[in-house]
């Protein structure tokens, strides 16, 4: 695996890899007072973010430097791009540089490829891994949810998973279909038509739109980010219709079944596409998704730069 | 000591077992050429800045990195903030990343205590340093003052320290003052009444509107920036009234007794609250200041991290 | 060797000595998966930038972390110049939290200067690096360029170097010029009466109007990129007359002889100052220019900090 740009670029196999690698890195670090393993020392990875993230470049830092990665951040904000300067200048800057990872986030879907081929033509050359590209893919959220659920529910093969809310704008979503199509899950995404994409008829899932009728069987229910800087124009709901609908309120939340659990990518607006209080129900498990992130980022790092084949044993050895 | 949230919160001892905390680690690194110290190794500390910073925040993120600490900055110019996450949300999510310490700073008074009680809810979690929350309390700024004060005048008990400005808007005006009388110095509050706040009349102070007669038989006259961006209407001086009337200028700075020091937390407005040439006078003790602040947070990471207990010995031992 | 501020405060031994530094560098990590030496363990770098940078500030993020520094950034849009901060109290605040050297970039040709004359007044203290100071110097540009002439060229002494476009706005020229003129290279400068400077007439240089004309023979096409927010009022070209006159057009790159290199210092206005083809071209050095920079950075921290007279021989040995 060179690149990590698109969940339908994986096997299921590779998938499953990446999410059994998490959680050896999560069993090496859990309990210990110090977090440091030595597997990426002298590796250089930069972050290039043209959108802004906490959870996401965070995660990835950290998940770099406890493996003794130099991390170099990069945000669009204070850099060349302001001076006019391509993107594919920008990224073959970096690999010139001598960069072993670009990390990044761009607001147009696509580019992240489009840099892959760029600074790795031949294969050679730095790896690249998508952290959110338009409204496209956004893979590593969609494996560290994965894990979540491996942890919280078991296999997820034939388990009912909602996805809910503003589909349209997601890359999320479109990672996460991808993914649990290939471990077997029945996706139903539940939203408004106008904010399901136009091509929605060729996904491998259902659609709803009557999110009560959807929630008593359901396994996992996992609310979206209202992108309402990205909502213009009439053919949204307003913020009041949203929540009435599409928002996870107490009432709905009892009526999912034992053991179903709520996710979301965050960050959360409470109150908006989650009820306040329900963002913090025993059966939520946002906050466990974003601790399986950091470990999720290791092992991608990790499967990247030292590769797959040494995936089996180097790992826990490094980390003993 | 599981967090630093507030010189109120703490005891004389405490107070003084930080400083000469801060004493042995300038003592274990001055004059050496390579400044690392492995107690930190392993370590992941978290600034959250919701207010611009220079020196507080490289001031921590050198001595973390000294101590040998991961330190991950992160500001909400360029974070989840701006798509409408709860602080309460982004202080878990840090969390649950794995920080170790989280060093805050936040415009409303109150806020770092929030997020202790929010991240380490029966005191497992993260430690959290108030980095300056609102007009409320900035510890590390008092802390490093009296390593300071101790350094050039000795004891400060039954010392004069005069503290001179818009006492209003200052969260180190609180902290000092704190601190202060827990040591047993005379503070002597030098400020107009528009710039005085309300409960002032219980504060261990006196207040006074003359500079020049408290001047001549103070220890310390310590001068306060002026929060020009926090004023507004007419309650408050002109620029030409303050510095006339609240400003070090050199004929004031003439009448110190010898001996007595002039301090200032930065950055300074030279020309208002003190004048251009007095700020780099001898007894100007300002970047000895700076100089003391990353040896006391050097001292608190490892009083939060490593705990008190072992402190007496430790450091000594590691630095050696 | 104390700063390094501009290129003519250096020898022609020490322009030649910090080149093959570069080269050392370069041949001691290139090919190596693990980038990493020991050689500034312990030391602290700040960079200062006031103006926007990806490159270099990166390139000398990655020079000092390779050598195992701690690398601290501060940028003035979230510090406390916009608290009315002087540029001298910033500087002397970094030094007092201890500094070992300050990189730093500013809008005002001479800061560096005055940086460096602040903080190590009698040659003790902080050693200051111009990473650009207005259109004054940019000495780790030109170092770089000269190394990446070296490879590609061999001697420049006697070579020609055209240098083409906005030379009024460009620090880059200026530390060129004297670092070409020391190395005995034959500089042309090819740009409109109203982008050139007043004092040109005194440099070591030849100016020319016509482009097409000075190619054949040249050796050497420097790009300089147009820096349109700098350029206002009606005496500058529009940016059709620009390209057409001063751009290097796949028409003006066939005419330059065998052997004979383009250069620009990033980032590119494809399209503007070159074509967007011609930029990609086999014989355009831009990518090595970058690659470069890294390996001449860390031999600039390493003689600034570590020592010339150790130069001969330590980093060799500490590379190995």
């Amino acid at each position: 695996m060179k690149h990590l740009l698109s969940i339908a670029d994986l096997s299921r196999d590779q998938i499953i890899g990446l999410m059994d690698e998490a959680d050896r890195f999560r069993e090496a670090l859990e309990g210990r007072e110090i977090k440091k393993l030595p597997t990426l020392r002298g590796r250089t990875i930069y972050s290039l973010f043209y959108e802004n993230s906490t959870r996401t470049r965070s995660s990835f830092e950290t998940a770099g430097k406890w493996m003794s990665a130099d991390v170099i951040n990069l945000s669009a904000s204070s850099s060349s791009v302001k001076k006019g300067e391509s993107l594919k200048d920008t990224a073959m800057t970096l690999a010139s540089i001598g960069a072993d990872a670009i990390i990044m986030r761009h607001p147009s879907s696509g580019a992240a490829q489009l840099v892959a081929d760029w600074v790795a033509p031949n294969g050679v050359g730095p790896s690249v891994i998508n952290a959110g590209d338009g409204s496209h893919q956004h893979p590593t959220q969609a494996l560290l949810d994965a894990v979540t659920m491996r942890q919280r529910i078991g296999d997820v093969k034939g388990r009912k998973v909602l996805i809910v809310g503003d589909v349209l704008h997601s890359r999320v979503v479109r990672s996460n279909v991808d993914l649990l199509a290939a471990l077997g899950a029945e996706v139903v995404l539940v939203a408004p038509p106008t904010l399901l994409p136009a091509g929605v008829a060729n996904w491998p899932v259902r659609t709803a739109l009557d999110f009560d009728a959807e929630i008593p069987d359901a396994d996992v229910v996992m609310m979206l980010r209202v992108q309402t800087e990205r909502m213009q124009g009439g053919f949204f709901p307003s913020h009041r219709e949203y929540a009435t609908f599409y928002g996870l309120s107490k009432q709905r939340a009892a009526k999912m079944k034992p053991g179903a659990i709520i996710m979301h990518p965050g960050p959360m607006l409470r109150g908006m596409e989650i009820n306040y209080a329900v963002a913090d129900y025993d059966n939520a498990a946002v906050l466990q998704q974003v601790n399986n992130g950091v470990h999720l980022r290791m092992a991608v790092l990790f499967t990247l730069l030292v590769g797959e084949n040494s995936a089996d044993h180097q790992p826990v050895k490094e980390h003993a």
